[in-house]
């Protein structure tokens, strides 16, 4: 792990872990450097690191404060601890729908910029929040970069097999957000009644080196999914 | 303006303007130090802003490649730059519906951490996109911080104004997002059928020191409102 990135978790984990609140003040750049005995340079990478994450704000001749990042019931869309992480306190369990292979449709073969005949998995999945449907999840994982999987895999955890057995380093996402009617099959997946308002959340995945791997097309039951973000100002 | 702010905005304007492609290579980071002249901590800061903006991404070992910030339609989540700059291309106007002073219901108080009788303005403007309703903005300003508003001002830019006129910086800000069924005031204004879906964005804005000075609710019409935000791995 690069060092910035160890000094940046360490001090979020001291926050979390002393629940300090919004707008408390953390010693000095200086008096940072001393306690965690690191450069200047690498100090700064973290600290810009956090701010980016909504972890600190940084106020010019003024000092470093914590800022608030997690909303009890929210998910985050500015981290990507994924569910168990935002919503702990809750009980969320998955059912497998679906594990097929199938051939890249026009909007994989645009988000992916692939041919038609490339190979991708398709899982359907049900997340659950307490007991309720949170979220139906389409996800399509490209052959190319994860040529196996099963039911067992997908029953566990996709990401956490992707970068143990197949030692692909998850980069970052494209998130595209959106509102609609829900169709007769996902109103039904979601035990609600015809025609209710869905939130749609499509995810692209992509390697630490910039490859797409997974398409994860999410309908979001909105009864029980609230969502967060944190923003910084250039 | 900080040093590495600028570089940051320099650079960002260079891939900009060649419009360059996701995955093209930059310069290295001393090769990039030479060429912006400033020192080597200096650019590691502007260049970990730019990739937690998603501008670029580093790939530890091989270097420092673009990332793809724009999508043609979409709004930003990421960066708080704005409709007029999401959506250049089209038309973009409002009307003011109302410009009251109310005092602070509980969901202000709490989002505000203020008295009950904390004076707001309330600003309840319709954004149009083409034409076309795009959203119904409900705006409470904080009169602690923003003594004075009136029509003029609101038909023009409120944060241009309060950045000019009042001086006061514009830190960060948190959104919260959810799909809900409109109600029929809502569905009206936006020329929509009763019980349509629709895409709420609340956003709390602090000023750079840190203090809450403004709750946006907006209600956005889910035909013409897409969103968009780049994600990071930590």
């Amino acid at each position: 792990m690069l060092k910035y990135i160890d000094v940046a978790n360490r001090i979020e984990s001291t926050i979390k872990e002393q629940k300090l609140a919004q707008g408390t003040k953390l010693p000095s750049l200086m008096n940072l450097c001393e306690q965690y005995q690191v450069s200047k340079t690498t100090m700064v990478k973290a600290l810009a690191s956090l701010e980016q994450q909504g972890v600190i704000f940084q106020v010019q001749g003024s000092g470093i404060f914590v800022r608030l990042q997690k909303r009890p019931g929210f998910i985050s869309l500015t981290t990507n601890s994924g569910f168990t992480h935002d919503l702990s306190g809750y009980k969320i369990t998955s059912k497998t729908l679906e594990l097929t292979t199938v051939t890249a449709t026009s909007d994989l073969q645009e988000k992916f910029e692939c041919p038609s005949d490339e190979p991708f998995y398709f899982l359907k999945r049900l997340r659950y929040i307490d007991d309720q449907v949170l979220c139906i999840e389409n996800s399509y994982f490209r052959q190319k970069l994860i040529p196996y999987l099963n039911r067992e895999i997908v029953e566990d955890s996709v990401f956490g097999y992707i970068q143990k057995a197949l030692n692909l380093k998850i980069g970052f996402s494209d998130k595209f957000l959106r509102a609609n009617t829900l169709n007769t099959e996902d109103a039904e997946l979601l035990s609600l009644p015809p025609k209710s308002p869905g939130f749609f959340l499509d995810e692209l995945f992509y390697s630490n080196s910039g490859v797409p791997f997974d398409l994860s097309q999410n309908v979001y039951n909105f009864k029980h999914a609230k969502f967060f973000m944190q923003s910084i100002n250039k």
